[in-house]
Order: structure tokens, then C-alpha cells, then sequence
């Protein structure tokens, strides 16, 4: 029998010195975990969330696995740390909620529990602050491998949810952001050598995503959007699914993609299929176009093409010509080698 | 890049078959998601979940990866679906809560795709209904080793959670069931050639645990407990837990504990460190003691000892001598090699 007992308990203690408000839940402080609804957070059976009244809770879980979403020896640990929880993060954004708290499930190697974990803790608490998700609790184990899975709690106002299946023919489809600069900062980030440096706005931009939380809360309050979702997999694989659950095909002109500055002639192939650019895509009513404006606090809002009755979907490509958009993103379920490096 | 967009749709494909309530929440039959308040489900970018008014949500999640928590070629697969379910509603049981919805991140080899997916969602679908928590999303991701992370929604009337931090020196200490069952029957399994057979009871403790869901309800809704935690790592490495969340010590009787009936000599080990029983494990005040029958709905319910104001852990033995009780149960962040087999 094991007789490591205070290997899991030196893990947690780690843990709940970097999130402090979710430790003390039980005795002492509870003002932020009381302003985010928790009451009872780590080191229970479970965690106690009490929901706001008139609203639903947004539940959505993401992997986050080493050589399959990230590479050890590349990506820097606090990257790991705050994209594995902005990602999550952004399913919430998706559909117009607030995120709340969320769950870490962890399993680490012992080589991983130094400097390593340190540095996750610190990109975990920092996107933590940031969008004002707390550590409700979660479950810790030994591997050889680093494995994340991350579920994050959401509100939202009752009936507001933004989803994928209310597209109707005619909708405009808009995006936001710059499509295809997550692709080109892991381009970048695989011609490295080592760890990545960050200066560069695109590599930021993988390693560091801004889940789109305003705009997803001011499409849903203004009741302006008939579907959305997040861009996760990359536009050519995305934009099917919401396509498919609304039962509707669509119209995409490459010349109106908002592609990347500094793309050159891949810009357009960057933004129909890459993937983690965490941006949202959205339809509206052809009625309400003169309410989108061309940015929303700093991020552009580009109209891309239209929703159509066909069940098809078409790219007018730079020639003017009609080809079927094929599927050519992100497919996390494909053999590990064939996904990153891409 | 990759081209094998079909594969993650496929798996979905069957995963909505096998849970058909969360696959059609978008459209048709919503009886039993609305049953369990939830107004979206798998297919949109997250869940909604619509909590019951005066009600707080109990969140927990649990790890269960092949080789730490289980072993391919040892655990037939619809176990690993049921008990991957079950293990982590027990930490809903153990706070008192009713469990309503739960999310599936599962990462599968191409292998596991065919016959052994198809068993593994029999026995999840079987938890799934037996417990009434119907799945509301998740996601998934190709591996070379099957991993699995279930979080489990629960519900429980403001301020009646069952908590470990509650325990006062004189509360009486008692459990549910028999302790070690769970222990003897992973022994009988690594005995055992191939697959495990299921005959026997304690085999199926180990395979299907039952979770305490209605002793945990009634202790919450008659006050009768201080405090509560479920059994998952065995009663040496539990307790102490539930002693410091309450700053306490606690004395047990060798002599009160309910060994396994065939355990032999073994039968106090086992009770005291064996792992996976999932029984619930309370304190209530003396005052309270005739209010606690000999059996709840079946389940044998066992006075072993007293919490004490020493912070101390001491065992009497069964010759009448004291001994400090010391951790030597489960402990999932130890090499895979040191926990399974064991």
C-alpha cells in the first residue's frame, strides 16, 4: 500500500495558497466568494454555488492535455494555466453568460510539481482575476503527462442565452477579431527554439486568448444576435456546426474576412481554418445591421456572408468563384501527433 | 493539417445516441431534461442549467485515467462508465445533495472507439438513470490512454449541506455499510484472470458502488449531523481529513468497526484502509443518538467512536491498547505504479 499520503495534501496546500478566497471559504474572508455566489469552496466534498435568482447557470468543461493541446517544452506554464481556463471561459462568452467559478481537475508528474506548477498557479489565478472566475474546487492525481480538464460555472439571465440554433436564412453572420493570428503565433511559436517569447500580438494571441465576454453580453442584453458561438476549431469547422444545429446553410466572400495584417497570401486559408482564435461568430437579423458597429470596445466586428435556406455551405473565393467550404480546422480527435505540431 | 473532422462527430454521434434526452433538448421531447432543469444540452457551446428556487448547486468533479483508477484489460467497461459516474455523485451524497446533471470530458485511442465505448456509455446511461442525472455536455479528445474527468451538478436546500467542518468534541462518529468490501473485491479482481467476473458481492462493490444518496438526504433534512464525507480513500486517510476541516481529534473502537463478514484477520485493515467503499462517514451529537436506527433503507449504519478535542487520531485496538491511527489508504498523487495494483 501507498504510504505517500502527504503528496496530495502538499499539492492542495499549493493550490490554496495561490487561490486564497476559495481556502478561506470556510473561516474568515469570504467577501469575494460571496460576491461570486460560493459558499463553500475547496476542501469539501464539493463546492456550494448559489445562483442568482432569475438566472440559469452556463456549465461547459474543456481538456487541456499536454502534447495533444500543448507542448511542454514549448509552452510557457503560465500559458497553460491561463488558456486552459480562458478557453473554458469562452464557451461562456459564447452564449452571452458571466463566468462564476470553476473546477481544476490536475494530474502532474512529480517533476512538474516545482517551478512548473508554480508558474501554471500563476497564469491560472491571473485569468482567475481577470475575468472574475473563482476556484470552487477540484480534483488532483499523479501521471506521467500533465492533464487539465477545466469546468467552468456561468450565469445568465433567464431565456438571454445566446445558441447555435436560432440562425435564420437571411442573417447576416458577423466575426470578431482578426481570424487565423492564434494560427500564426503557433506558427511561430514551433520555429522557436525553447520557450516561447512573447512579444510578439499573435503569439499573445495563442498563448494568452481573450475569451469575448463583453460583446457575448451585450449581443445577448440587447436581444441582438440569433445564434453564436465561439471560434475554437477554426472557421471552416465551426461554422458548420452552428449551421447544422440551425438547419441552414451559408454564404461566406473571402474577400470580406477580416485576415490577419501581416498574413500575406495565406491570410485568407489562416482564417477559414485555423484554430484557438477563441473569437466570437454571431447572425443577425438582416433588420438590425445598422446596430453592430465596426468595433465593440477595440475589436472588430466584420459581416463575413449570410445565412441560407440551402443546407450548403459556399465560399466566394478572391476570384469571385463558388466552391463548397470544406472542414480543414482544428479536430482534437485525431491522433495526437497529427494535431500539434500542426 | 489535419483531415479527419468526421472522427469528433462521429463520437459525439454516439454519445447523443446513448443519452437521447441530451441529445434532442434542442428540439422534441424535453420531459425528462425539464424534470432535471436542464434547458440545454449537448450540441451547443455549454449547458443550461435552471437550479430550483431556494436551492444552492453542488459541484464536484473526479478524476478516473486508466492504469491510476482502473485497468483496461482488468475493469470491464460498462464498470469504468458506471463508476466514473457514480464516484463522483458520492461527493453529492456526502454534502447531502440530490444530483441532477453531469459533464463528460473523455479522452479515448482510436481502439476504445467501437465495443468498449459502446459498453463504457451502457454503464454510464445505467448510473445516469439509476441516479437521475442526465449528461448535459462535455467534451472530447483522442489519446493514447483512456482519461476521463465527470463533474456532477447537484442541488441542496439553502444552508442544509452536509459539511466536514462541523464536528464538536462528544459528537458520536458512524458509518454506513461495511468497510473494506470495495478493498477485498479490487483483491479478488487482480486474482482473477481476464475480465472480471461478477458474481460475487464484494467484486461488485469494487465494480458498482452504490452511493449514499439517500442516507446522505435524510441526515440533511432531519439536522441530525455536525458533520459528513464520503469513504473514497479509506477510513485512515478520511477521517483525519473531516477532523481537521473541524479542527478535532477523534477516538475509534477496533472493536465497533463493521468488518467485511468473511474478512478474517485482515477484516480491521481492510476496514481501516481500504479504499473505493464510497460509504458515508458522520458525526452527530450524543443528544441525537437514539434518532439514528441500526439500518437506513437497508444499509447497516455503525457507531465506531467519538470525536475528542485533542486533534489526536487514536485507535483502541483489539486487545484494548491505544494506538495513533496513521494514514496508509489511497492516495492518487503517488506513482500509477504504487496504487494499481496494490
Amino acid at each position: 500500500m501507498p504510504h505517500h499520503k502527504q503528496s496530495e495534501n502538499a499539492l492542495l496546500q499549493k493550490i490554496r495558497r495561490a487561490f486564497p478566497e476559495g481556502a478561506s471559504a470556510r473561516r474568515g474572508d469570504l467577501a469575494r466568494l460571496r460576491r461570486n455566489s460560493l459558499h463553500l469552496a475547496i476542501g469539501d466534498d464539493a463546492a456550494l454555488f448559489r445562483p442568482t435568482p432569475g438566472h440559469e447557470s452556463v456549465l461547459t468543461c474543456d481538456w487541456f492535455l499536454e502534447g495533444t493541446h500543448f507542448l511542454r517544452d514549448k509552452h510557457p506554464a503560465d500559458s497553460v494555466g491561463w488558456k486552459s481556463l480562458a478557453r473554458a471561459i469562452s464557451d461562456i462568452a459564447a452564449m452571452g453568460g458571466t463566468p462564476r467559478c470553476f473546477l481544476l481537475s490536475l494530474a502532474l508528474p512529480q517533476d512538474a510539481t516545482g517551478t512548473w506548477l508554480d508558474a501554471f498557479l500563476a497564469g491560472l489565478r491571473r485569468a482567475s482575476k481577470r475575468f472574475d472566475c473563482v476556484l470552487a474546487g477540484g480534483d488532483t492525481t499523479r501521471r506521467d503527462e500533465i492533464l487539465i480538464s477545466v469546468t467552468v460555472i456561468g450565469e445568465i439571465a433567464i431565456s438571454r442565452a445566446l445558441r447555435r440554433d436560432g440562425a435564420k436564412p437571411g442573417d447576416l453572420i458577423y466575426v470578431s477579431g482578426r481570424l487565423g493570428e492564434a494560427e500564426q503565433g503557433l506558427r511561430i511559436l514551433r520555429k522557436q527554439r525553447g520557450a516561447a517569447r512573447r512579444s510578439d500580438s499573435r503569439l499573445r494571441k495563442h498563448l494568452y486568448p481573450e475569451p469575448r465576454l463583453a460583446l457575448g453580453s451585450w449581443l445577448s442584453a440587447n436581444h441582438l444576435s440569433n445564434a453564436a458561438m465561439d471560434l475554437s476549431d477554426g472557421l471552416s469547422s465551426d461554422l458548420p456546426r452552428l449551421c447544422d444545429a440551425s438547419g441552414v446553410g451559408a454564404l461566406l466572400y473571402a474577400t470580406k474576412l477580416p485576415i490577419a495584417l501581416d498574413a500575406g497570401k495565406d491570410g485568407v486559408d489562416l482564417a477559414l481554418h485555423g484554430g484557438d482564435d477563441y473569437e466570437l461568430l454571431f447572425t443577425i437579423p438582416r433588420s438590425s445591421e445598422k446596430r453592430i458597429p465596426a468595433s465593440f470596445q477595440g475589436v472588430p466586428l466584420t459581416q463575413i456572408g449570410e445565412i441560407t435556406n440551402t443546407r450548403k455551405l459556399v465560399l466566394i473565393d478572391l476570384q469571385g468563384r463558388r466552391k463548397t467550404l470544406r472542414p480543414q480546422g482544428w479536430d482534437s480527435f485525431v491522433p495526437a501527433a497529427f494535431c500539434l505540431p500542426r
